[in-house]
């Protein structure tokens, strides 16, 4: 079969024709690709980045967010069967360990990462187990939520906690109006009764959030607030105190992580409140004094469990989670990888082969 | 002030004028009643069922459902100020015991309910308490929304429940779509991600469902499902099974409980599911053996929370839960009640002063 | 090797020479029996009241409480290695469908229950998979701890739940003060704040349950409270009113659910109380009026969860829950079950090979 | 009567007579003191320290861990009577704020702070209300329990958290071993199934941690651990991470929160696992990277509620918590003062009127 392979670090992708998987445990899934998404984790693979991490053989396929059709199963298999339409969650997990057990399993001990440590699905066919193939609708297309996979799955996962800790009336304040902010707006808007306020430099941004939901945008422009105390707050930090009475925001969804961000998220954030972090880059620095006189909290977050995914698959398919798109033929890896580096794909990359 | 109270059991209330309330505490709260919802536990008051468990003294002034204006405060009150839109919590509760101080205030140890034990709202103004007021935002009418204090709130407290107990993809049965059932499927349709199945003997109320949020309607007509196993298993149940791929749903949220909703909403639930009981009638009568082996559980439900009510007057200002309701001039009285008894009232009787 | 089997209902138990049980999939575990329970369902095996249900073909080997150290493991068992001490939990799971990702495995789809409807533990060797066998502790021997897999698992799981749902200082009535009764008030007194008042109608029991950790022990001796309101309210159920300021207790946990049980526990229960079902027998029959009136819920119980039954192997190495066991030869099954069924077992009879 | 007063920063505490405090409102209580403790707080007031912060008149007298008898009450108290032993919630709550609705009274949004903003407890009586005084156990004497009023509901709120989002096995690190660090031990061990580890720098407080219930003591000697991976992890981290297979403790309790100690406790803690913060003094200073690849939490605490304070009574109650006092007569205020500044305290300084 056709597969995109990194041939060595700092060099360019390579389509080279290797052999179909086969099904050799009786857990396996053989799944033919119906699209992988294209990740700016993929341009800090061949940067290198994750060559000391994932200490994978070269060459090897990349791709790790993948979804297409059931090709094949192994003898156990018993929740899906070929033809199905599948999305795959990006862990291959043992099913054993305690964290599996518990329902957690992007906490498993023995996990694979295809695309990143083994065989992804820049490619015809990718191998996987039955414990990472999730049945989506028959209204779903497999190149339309392939991007789900992992940054649609990580921005569900942390705005579901932000749902289940919180009341109609709270207000959520989201950091950053990109992919995984809009995934999390869509989120909150449907299984949530807090008011989504969506703070991020970008005006075009701003408007596309309040489109999918948010119900009030800020737009952090770097202005300070004239007359604020303590002098030298931002206006947006002040304007999301204006809308909750000066207490700040029951929650504080971070889609951003860096360039002053959790600073000024804290600012935002009421008595009590919970910090969620998604994006990174900075640390986290706070004064001790500060999160015990307030009693805040800070939850961090983790792509998302299988059953993260099948229900995110539910909102996919109810229409109430959608994702923008622009497609590639798989033989046009390279334009796909080339646009995305130059910040020319409007909404996500997705290779169909 | 005018005020209409009842004046015997068996009797017709009568419109008496009475002297203003005034503020005796530090916690007082005069409210100028803009709207008080006309409701079926009144007819059962005048013909005195609540007689020996109230215990109240009569002449009285009924009317729990109650909205409008602060007129006159204590020097205690700090949540509400004079002109300020509220609505009033069934209860005026102590603040003191266990369950007030648990965030738990509907079972308060020494409340006190308006309009059943001590005077209610069905007058120019009612006496009550800083503890019982909810200010309303500005968009809402104190007659729009009077009838949300009870019945909405009953509702709301339970559908809230089945949010935080479900996921996205999982099945919400509610049974019953009448006044409550209407504003629990708008509820449940604004905060949480369930598939909503509503079952009604009317087609009409069915219908109604549908267009306020619900995903499926099925008419309980009686039927019973050919060739189903067990034999006589009503086709409303079968088409649940069918729904659920013969699991059942996760949770039955029942505002019937009667004329044997209870047996068949338990035939309904899946392993594990939630019946959320609200309506009431008949006895639950189900064997240990098929809550042990199929580890249901039964979850009780009593109007809600002075925290409830603000949630949902914030989905009420949002637009997210209406109520039809069918205003009276307080004069009008008797014919409310008469349309009422002989169901002349689409959606709720609200009696205007 | 040898296996004590089922050969016919209503026939004796036989002790046969069958083949060991070898490894032929990568999950495979086969474990040498140290302890297997004898317990009053295999007796109603042996009764024929489960033939229909599991459907097991004869003959077969009986026991489904097992302990013992690993003899043999397939290909992909990464959680034991030969040699380790083991107890199995009662079900062999799948780990793909939603339950056993979720951490619920008693609800798996697609289970076996060796000892019922496959081979079980009355032999040398078992069958089963890595998913289904805990390490224990070194200081633990598999035929003390054996009949924990079952009958002490089912009383954790329970117990646990009255734990998470209350605070210290809460009152959880424990009705029956058995097997399973002791092994919750042992579990309840570690891990919980709850005041624990246990309820027996057998005054040796109620006393060795008042030893292992109940705080309070009411003998069940069929009187009735003197001048009781209403009247006819048993002396043990006022007891218990009376212990609660006459409010009821905020939990009961009921191990007998027969002989009046259900509505005796119900009157003890406080508003916004919780009744967790684990015993069975009668019905639970209560008008939904008293459920919503006092916002009761009922909780059903069905044993526990291999997470479950790890926490459980905890305390037990801990020496924090313990069980008093007879021992048996496996040759002589035929005694042990003579006893169990003459009621001669003191605590629980392990059949040792 | 006699109070000991603040009549200046940088001044010696003064005895005066002031006239006693009366009921001037319904829900007033005034209280006979039975035992204030004296808080190294208490010290830092005399610093100046908390002049702009309270905002207090001086002279006022000083006092934020009080126990007595119900002397007077108003009208409209209904939780105690006169003569009822109790113990005094530091905070006076409003009762009408959303957190006071929701149980959460610490974050009360119109609280006073006797002893600290307004008179307090070194007196012969305190006017305080109705929503703060908890009724103690005919066992308990106010003297011996008054310092659990704020230091004790401290650790007590924190770790019933650490209670409730753990299970029998997992491991609580808890850094400090001093009076916090020992309440906080003793209610881990009286209402959790956690392993617990006590750190701390002091060998003797170690010891006693073990004493009190701690199933392991690591000192903090300071020593790194040879030939450890990072080089420079300190021995007692090591020590941690061996007890835990390398993995860390599901929770750290941290009493500290300087010196380094959040830098080592998040070292110590394990994937998905919860840091507590109660100890301050240092930043938490962590990389939103580590945050989200381990997706750890961090949890403030404060103080605790009405509620925990009641509950940690019922464990002083029982036995399961007690601390250790040094009584002296209220005349000797400035001997205690003294003693506490120049650590010759053991335990905690009450003073008894």
């Amino acid at each position: 079969m056709k597969a995109v392979q990194v041939i060595g670090y700092h060099d360019k992708l390579q389509l080279n024709e290797i052999p179909d998987p086969t099904v050799t445990g009786p857990l396996d899934v053989i799944v033919k690709i119906g699209g992988a998404g294209v990740c700016r984790t993929d341009l800090h693979i061949l940067e290198g980045q994750w060559a000391e991490k994932s200490g994978v053989a070269l060459p090897y396929t990349i791709g790790h967010e993948n979804a297409g059709w059931v090709h094949a199963v192994g003898d156990a298999v018993s929740n899906v069967a070929v033809g199905d339409k599948v999305i795959l969650h990006p862990l291959v997990t043992c099913g054993l360990c305690h964290a599996c057990r518990d329902g957690d399993d992007v906490h498993c001990e023995n996990s694979d990462f295809p695309g990143i440590d083994t065989d992804g699905g820049y490619a015809e066919y990718l191998k996987t187990t039955a414990r990472s193939v999730v049945r989506i609708d028959d209204s779903l297309e497999p190149s339309d939520v392939a991007a789900l996979a992992d940054a649609g799955l990580t921005a569900y996962h942390a705005a579901a906690k932000v749902a289940r800790t919180t009341r109609p009336g709270d207000v959520c304040v989201v950091i950053g109006a990109g992919g995984l902010g809009h995934i999390g707006i869509q989120v909150l808007s449907a299984i949530s009764g807090v008011t989504i306020v969506v703070v991020d430099r970008n005006p075009a941004a701003v408007d596309l959030a309040v489109e999918v939901g948010a119900h009030q945008g800020i737009v952090a422009d770097g202005a300070h607030a004239p007359g604020a105390e303590p002098a030298g707050v931002p206006s947006h930090v002040e304007k999301v105190l204006e809308l909750t009475d000066g207490k700040g925001a029951q929650a504080v969804l971070d889609f951003v992580g860096e360039g002053g961000a959790t600073a000024e998220g804290i600012a935002m954030l009421r008595r009590a409140g919970n910090y969620f972090v998604v994006g990174y880059g900075e640390n986290i620095d706070v004064p001790t004094i500060d999160v015990i006189s307030t009693e805040i909290n800070f939850i961090g977050n983790l792509v998302g469990s299988y059953n993260d995914l099948t229900e995110l698959m539910t909102l996919a398919a109810q229409g109430k989670v959608t994702l923008h798109t622009t497609k590639y033929a798989l033989d046009d890896f390279q334009q796909a990888i080339d646009d995305l580096d130059a910040g020319r794909v409007r909404g996500r990359a997705i290779l169909v082969p």
